[in-house]
């Protein structure tokens, strides 16, 4: 390769460094980095003390696309709201957010109270919810916004929601790490989240998407909780055989392979995506499917390391 | 809702208002918007010179993750390949590309001639490929870069490639409404792509998330060739029973209520899946499955439209 390729090094974005590594010579970003990099955050002490009333803080990640973050989010959400936790969901896709269709509190719309803004409660488990989708007038408005005003929504979402004492924050993802995983990283630093989930489908073509969430998970310093390998087998309504329809055990080659707990694979189970299409809470509608049962599981051992 | 509460109005990024518009006070990206637009572009001529080399320039795009865009991609691009066209694919998912895989060309480095990046040529398909996959040092190094940086990348991927002639040039994109596809949009603007193929799985949820790309797209002006379903339907290899398990025909709904096209649905076959991910030529290896059968027809649809 020459010497005039491309460089893949990280974006040094969110250290002291953003705007001034060597890397950064010749990027567009550079000026908007540096700038906002030498301020101190006014804001810091607000974000904190928000912060500071929530007890666990979790990211739900995937270098992968429709592998099932937001299902898995709104399951353990409404799994720790029937147990009586105080439980809250932040979406921060903000170009293609699912939370408010799977937490049934599409077309209300956020409030602002001198307070901040009030996240909406979801009808059948009581979670508080915030999503890009609370501000959109209708659930199909395109959002076409470049990477900057992402961070300043993902900012203001941290620093202005009225969240209260929580239990449990569930952060849900877009695929990929750029501006919004840069941020919410950034944002939660000072008061250190618990960790991320990392949910993967079976596939060999995820394992190499979700790697590189993996790495960089760990370039971050992130502790991972584990991953959760979602869509595993599809049992046939007619004969009731399970087919593995995305094979290849991708959850359980990357635990290998980067020293990570396999939480526990749930399978592909038509009946529940169609629930969780309509806002239900699945483990009260279908407390022995394999996907409830199998959930359950995990998250027992999601609780026991947030114990430690 | 208070008059303080976000503002969804899109980025007018690539527009003569990028930074100036009444949105865009208080952006954190404004300077960098407003710094980029005044100025003229030093690199138009040979962008256009390269894009007019280029026959058809088709985009692949979809609002959500993990519906198949890259698998749909690669199997137009080999049945095109197959009909003896001359084909190149540019993925421009930076943080998730499956490109390389999908043909057949990781741990290929890209060279670097004297007249641009060499893309590097598939060994089933003799397609020309280029994404930033080929630029890692392994496949799973995380690329961690903000939006500035994507959009620089992607731009030297149009300015800088050396695709030479093409019948056609297949573009993969990140799902979303963000980076990626303002920027592939602006660069394509002045030799005007042929359009957009629009890939959504059959599920409820994909249709709110798929409705966010089609409005992107006729907002932006990109014309809509059609909608293609995908994983519609899955045979069970011991019943042989076809079952819909992401139900709800949201490729349809999708088509009737924009007036667009739907070139056709396509199932979830597992041996095409592992084949696929092996970098296999689809069309020659199964060339009577339904799946193959039905890209056929729907590349058909597809041509017409281009020859008109």
């Amino acid at each position: 390769m020459s010497h005039d390729i491309e460089d893949i090094q990280d974006c040094p974005a969110d250290s002291r460094l953003a705007g001034h590594a060597p890397v950064c010579k010749g990027c567009p970003g550079q000026s908007l980095c540096s700038s906002q990099d030498s301020q101190a955050d006014p804001d810091q002490e607000i974000i904190e003390t928000r912060l500071k009333a929530i007890r666990h803080k979790i990211l739900i990640l995937s270098g992968k696309g429709g592998v099932g973050k937001s299902s898995i989010a709104v399951m353990l959400s409404q799994m720790l709201a029937n147990d009586g936790c105080k439980v809250g969901v932040l979406d921060i896709d903000i170009c293609g957010p699912s939370i408010p269709k799977l937490l049934s509190v599409e077309d209300q719309p956020v409030i602002d109270t001198q307070w901040g803004w009030k996240p909406i409660v979801s009808p059948h488990s009581n979670i508080k919810a915030l999503s890009v989708g609370s501000f959109l007038a209708s659930d199909c408005q395109a959002v076409v916004w470049r990477g900057p005003r992402k961070t300043a929504l993902i900012r203001r979402m941290i620093k202005d929601t009225l969240w209260g004492r929580l239990d449990d924050l569930i952060i849900d993802t877009p695929p990929g790490t750029s501006d919004e995983h840069l941020t919410i990283l950034k944002l939660l630093a000072s008061t250190r989240p618990e960790g991320a989930i990392i949910v993967t489908s079976p596939q060999k073509l995820s394992a190499g998407v979700v790697s590189r969430e993996i790495r960089f998970c760990q370039k971050m310093n992130v502790p991972i909780l584990g991953i959760i390998q979602n869509m595993s087998g599809y049992t046939c309504p007619c004969c009731s055989e399970v087919t593995e329809i995305f094979s290849d055990g991708a959850g359980e080659y990357l635990a290998k392979k980067y020293g990570v707990p396999l939480l526990g694979s749930v399978p592909l189970d038509t009946s529940i995506l169609k629930a969780q299409e309509k806002g239900s809470n699945i483990e009260n509608m279908y407390p022995n499917s394999p996907f409830g049962v199998s959930m359950r599981q995990i998250l027992k051992k999601i609780q026991k390391v947030l114990e430690k």
